[in-house]
């Protein structure tokens, strides 16, 4: 096949970089949620997607359904940007909905990969929203294109499209099911069909979809702080392998893969998941508590003060103070008005970049020693210009702790996380990185310290309970389009020598 | 096939109502243009498609081509709303490029609509630009979806993407040609490949195609007009059937169709092609005065001054003047800052619609026998208006004269027309209809009169010239989507009763 | 007084450029309207705006009245871009209001500059518009800042509303008659405050203003072309120096100025009044054609063609037509969609400014002798383009007339010339122009032409009918700020030396 | 005088509403922020209004000064929104600029208020930032209009320029004093002049003032976080009635009115100033722990759980905890992506409003006693929805602590306090309050209780330390404007009786 890619910007507007300390963050790529049967559907819709907002920044978008015709709004910029509007509203009558989040990748920015996707097949109109991230699409999509197919988006959640239009099967359901099949990565998916709200997990429910209900009526949604918007209830989690079907004869659950055991993201308790969200039946605040007690427990620091990095390591440095005695103080103020980039005045004034979001409190870290938490380090360029605010603040130590383990391998299941060799714990030892964040001592919680946080006594290596391949190395699922790009790239390398 | 539809605002901005005279005007379609092989090929285009933006003011796209990577700009809005800013252009480069402008329906206003469309093929990229309408794609469309294809517009020249892409032949042009094989309706097309820039025409020649070269590089437009605004040379029309392929190798002509004799359409020099084009060797002023020479020539009055509807009347205003003798004065000035809709003050001022735009100048009206010279009727609501301006400006007479015959018949070949029973001279005697418009005479132009302002002694009814259904039912080709929405309406009537 | 400046953009949004022909043009400053005891008396005015926009593109404004409270609505840009949305209407109530359209200069582009004028007075709220320009305002404004006065705004207008303010006087009409007896230059005035519309004009009555009826109530506007989009009745000029001063109680008219001949700006029928507008008795249109003809009459010209520049050059070229009978055609093409300046390609592109606007229609020019008719020459730039392009399309002689007689002094009273340096005919003899242009012979209407063609034996020079300086560096009145900038300068001369 | 209002919306654009819990806040009027002699000042002063964000969202402006050129940039919205970028910043050209963040009232929003205010006076440009409110505007400004002054805008800061403008003093400064001799109430003023920056506080100092310097050279800004985001020291504060004049000769100390103790607002403290603020020589981070303390030791309760109402009760509740020894729980989790109102579901998705913002986190609730607490209570309306939502995450008793007394009076210093008759404790006894709110009990730190945290032994009811009439009915200035008022409605009312 001939190479050649297609830049379209036909629909790319302005986007409000939400960037959370330059870049130096994992980002979960969506959240999805759905409704069936439910008056003002996309109205319900738009609420939960804003309970879902710290999923995905980058777009947003909603497909309704009323009596045959799907209406679709999709969008650049945040939930509430858009969907608030009444007039937006309007456009989307229908009593059943599926919507969708998504974070702001730079570069591939734009509207025709914004989801929910929708095609219109034989069977029907067939619209789609995905967290998740496949691991065999570039080989799907070439077999696809090869057969004939166009491909609208640069998406990966497309070549499912393209599967389901081409089954030969008769049911929208079976023609689904069937390109499930092909597919290998992580999914949680909500599908909006002709009188149809599919809910649908991969085998190993990587990326989490529970179950809620409003009236009687049933919803599907990354998260429980969507029902809790909304007022509805939590039923359950859609399980690892689960398809469920809701139409109004109720909801019917499909098991069609070989069972296996459920091995969930451990990341979505590190830091994606809301803390008022329980994933699979544990509240993430509690956990992210028990990771700084279990932390506290395997590392005993004489300290003053017990300060969290805002706002991600609030939870674990109440968890360190209580199980340690020490005190905890906000010893860094978070501004409220950030995302936009200011210009740097010539001179005078140095570096302004982490004091636009963040400022020292000096008053409780002046003369101090300083236990500073934080839930991961990915580049640690954050890290170092925080530490450094500690110690002009004037920090007498600083002991900067994280409540999960070092990041050494990169995610291919839906976390944007930086190639290998940006990830500082790939690269360095710890004193090494130590030395490069400028901390008087560095820890990280073990591997089995946050198993333990989670409830177990300690990882099961032969069946480990999570996906936790950032940690361990330890990919879930083949991986068949990195393979081929490495081979690739070893032919090239073998042609060139 | 279970029927749905998608309706997708995703992308719809405001538009701008370019409405002239409450919708009551025939609109063309669309405008391509298309370069190979000079620098700065999107703003080269961008000037190209301004020129051409009287054939298309709903939106406007551009798709170049550099070393292998397509880029695209889609856009609602005027040419110069958007595609005159440097960082649009800039996201263009390369030396390729080929545009579109698209006129305003309503209701189906989305970007996906907006071309140049864009598919990734087993070949590599593959855009498409296309001014006309094809009479059969409704039926390939169907056919298509039962093959797994998913469309992603409403636009009928999406079929053509798709049978390109399923073709199995080898090189991109032997797929273009073997997918054109399928087609029927009217089409001139511009497409861009990797290296490759081609034109086509329908086996008709229905809308018109020109070649042109600047500094040794061709250039394709739908007018000539839109060479001179680049001061590129006129070379000649693309011929009705012929396929022009230019590469770096130069221009391959190839004549893939059964010959037949050409049948351009007649509207071009009646209203759609602006007056300083050369189409089909014609300078298009010269038609439009020589259409009004022909009108004084069937009509002689015995009035005052000749007074025509700006601006579309004003070639065959001049040229019934200097016909008849009568002198050709400015009666009706246009207002210049048209575009928007007032509010209606509730009471006091009178509907203001038409003299939002036109306004009676009274000094050369007032008490005088006035001969009102436009290119056609459509739905007749503007022309009562302008009537009844006359008369309360003074007029003692008003005679109403049309350089083109009645329009009794809608067009499915890129012009919209209301549906039949809409169209004035449709449903209406001629008395019915000057009874209707309120002047003290009507007359349009023969059918042969307008034949005989094309030089030549009358129409060929056996083998006419020119496409000219509008005015005498007789439809150049076969109408297969009609037909089989007839049928279907039909057997519904059958089953109905 | 220490000097210092202000540059507020606090309110300067992008503007589109409306520039005719690369600033080559005389520009008029502004057009106002004012309307009382009138229901929806914004919408009605927002009407009248639109048809004066011609007047002024840069900005609109209105203020209406209601019950004690003013409303005011300020925006840069078209009528139509923001006082046709009913949101903004409605927050216009009111049964009174008065607008004012402005026109596009460089640089000073500010809201705070945008009339209606609004201050709150001892005696209540006072809103004024204003066209034309005062000759003093300079003087005053130091005067008035001496004295404690603030200004909001760089407009000349504003010394008249502190003098307003400042006025001891009891009722708003004295106090008003007060101010202008200060103002010197040229101002036709509208003014609203409680229960009260104000029209005035300066003693010489330089720039338009009239009088209008609808359904009983009383009208104020620019020109005549405002009454007739709402369908009201012309009744009859304000005089020059003439006050009305229309409440419930009906008008009143106060001539408070020693009475002099009234002097109406000559360019109101050469160039600025709507071809449709009735200016002092004389329909525009006849005006603008009998210039044509007295120039048929002041240079017979052996050629076969007489074309216009668009559309300013229209009437005229009709009437030099007729009177000379060589036949009239449409020989350049004006492009509707102007407005965006386009990116202009690196190579193989000439410069593309006129072509933007105006293409040559070659098939009434080529082989042709030419004779090409325009309303006046300022700089000249553009007249060369369009020469050119006569000459490009083939035509074999140019010959380039001009309706009116060379601009040889810049004007201080509403016109935007540019400095006398930059004046063609300031700086260059009749020779020197046509070789400039490039033209085979270049003629102007002769002085006593222009006084012919406005229905005069010849200019009275003892008592000018006409303010005409621009032709004749008659100024009508003092130049008071112009002189004192000359003598600071002179001053600053004789100190440097 | 008779009396007029004007409403001009000419600038208003959309606004953001960042409305925290529905309205039932405090608000402060404004912040501050001046510099002298260093470069980029006008970026330098986006940084320290950027930093003073939370001192008002509505509107953001800068002036700058560069020999003798004054520059003004004013705009609705975040300071992020206009001012990061640099064509905003290079209009802003300068060593010397004055800043000023507005806060949203309702109705009032136009871009004419706006601040700084800038006159061209006799003696040269003169710009003003205010933080504060006077007391006896309305009397001055019907005093200034009767003496032909005329406002531009309608706020109180106005009447100053005015003063100063009318002022026959030569020297700017000795203008400027003569002004503030007339002004009653609170204020805290930045002012920009010919090559002289001005900082002035009001004789009690009420609202705060800081001096900083940066690289040798002066800065002043309404608090320290302003000064810590550009890395510039705290020098002191501004004294009460203090006026410092910043040249290039250094820093003029002057002190013109009687002296008098200071009495700084309370509520500083309580609640506008950022934590990390050093207000006065006390951290605004430990003074509101500190009241957290009084509240434990003034109130004991046996319950499980103390959680904060975020972000404004997060110290308090953090020193109640460490007082009492109950433990410190997020269980309110707030909404980072809120200021936007979303369509309300008409059916089955019950009342939304405090959901958007904050959601419970019910696994630290849950069958808890709960003690909550937040830093006022206002109308109340907020406190009701929190209490019943912590209810309904299963708290078994909620008792709710406030960290400042009971608010019974209205502010007229710059807080935004509703009318008296809706502030809850002006109009409830403790126990009706209990009631309206839902909580099982309620309790207010008494007024000895702030000053004990503000370390005294308690108010000094003779000489108060602290602006604290909100508490007291303690004004401590007149209130001329009020009283005026209340004397109109009086007499009002006895020509009516």
């Amino acid at each position: 096949m001939t190479e050649s890619t297609f830049n379209d910007q036909s629909i790319a507007g302005p986007i409000a970089t939400t960037d959370d300390l330059d870049g130096d963050r994992l980002r979960e790529y969506c959240g999805v949620f759905g409704i069936f049967d439910l008056p003002d559907a996309a109205a319900i819709t738009a609420l939960g997607l804003h309970a879902l907002q710290h999923r995905g920044q980058e777009a947003a978008g909603i497909v309704s359904y009323e009596s045959g015709r799907f209406h679709g709004e999709r969008r650049l910029g945040l939930v509430g940007d858009h969907f608030s509007k009444e007039s937006t509203i309007k456009r989307l009558p229908g009593s059943a909905a599926i919507g969708h989040v998504r974070y702001a990748t730079t570069g591939e920015t734009m509207l025709r990969n914004v989801q929910p996707l929708f095609a219109e097949l034989n069977t029907g109109g067939f619209a789609v929203a995905h967290n998740g991230n496949l691991t065999n699409a570039q080989a799907l999509r070439r077999e696809l294109i090869m057969e004939g197919s166009i491909f609208q988006s640069t998406s990966d959640t497309e070549v499912l499209l393209h599967l389901v239009a081409r089954s030969r099967r008769v049911r929208v359901v079976d023609r689904f099911i069937e390109a499930l099949r092909r597919l290998e990565g992580a999914y949680s998916l909500v599908v909006l069909s002709d009188e149809l709200l599919i809910g649908a997990r991969d085998p190993l429910g990587i990326r989490p979809l529970v179950l809620g209900e409003l009236d009687g009526k049933y919803i599907i949604a990354s998260e429980t702080c969507a029902l809790d918007i909304i007022g509805a209830r939590f039923v359950r989690d859609v399980e690892n392998g689960e398809i469920v079907v809701i139409s109004k004869d109720g909801l019917e659950s499909i098991m069609p893969f070989t069972p296996q055991a459920p091995r969930p993201c451990i990341f979505e308790y590190i830091y994606f998941a809301r803390p008022d969200s329980i994933v699979h039946g544990r509240p993430v605040y509690q956990v992210r508590k028990a990771m700084g007690r279990e932390l506290a427990r395997e590392r005993v620091i004489d300290a003053d003060v017990v300060v969290p990095v805002p706002d991600s390591g609030v939870p674990a440095a109440l968890g360190y103070s209580q199980q340690s005695g020490i005190p905890f103080e906000l010893g860094i103020i978070r501004n409220h008005y950030i995302g936009r980039t200011f210009i740097q005045p010539t001179q005078s004034v140095r570096e302004i970049g982490v004091r636009m979001k963040h400022s020292a409190n000096r008053c409780v870290v002046e003369g101090k020693r300083v236990i500073l938490i934080d839930d991961s380090i990915v580049r640690g360029t954050t890290s170092v210009k925080i530490v450094q605010m500690m110690r002009d603040a004037g920090a007498t130590e600083v002991h900067f702790l994280i409540s999960s383990p070092p990041i050494t391998h990169p995610d291919y299941y839906g976390i944007d996380t930086p190639q290998k060799e940006k990830l500082l714990a790939a690269t360095h030892t710890l004193e090494e990185m130590r030395a490069y964040v400028g901390c008087d001592s560095l820890s990280f919680l073990s591997v089995d310290g946050i198993y333990r946080a989670m409830g177990y006594a300690s990882r099961d290596d032969d069946r480990p309970q999570f996906t936790d391949h950032c940690f361990t190395g330890d990919y879930p699922t083949s991986l068949t389009d990195l393979v081929e790009e490495n081979r690739a790239q070893l032919s090239l390398l073998a042609e060139a020598s």
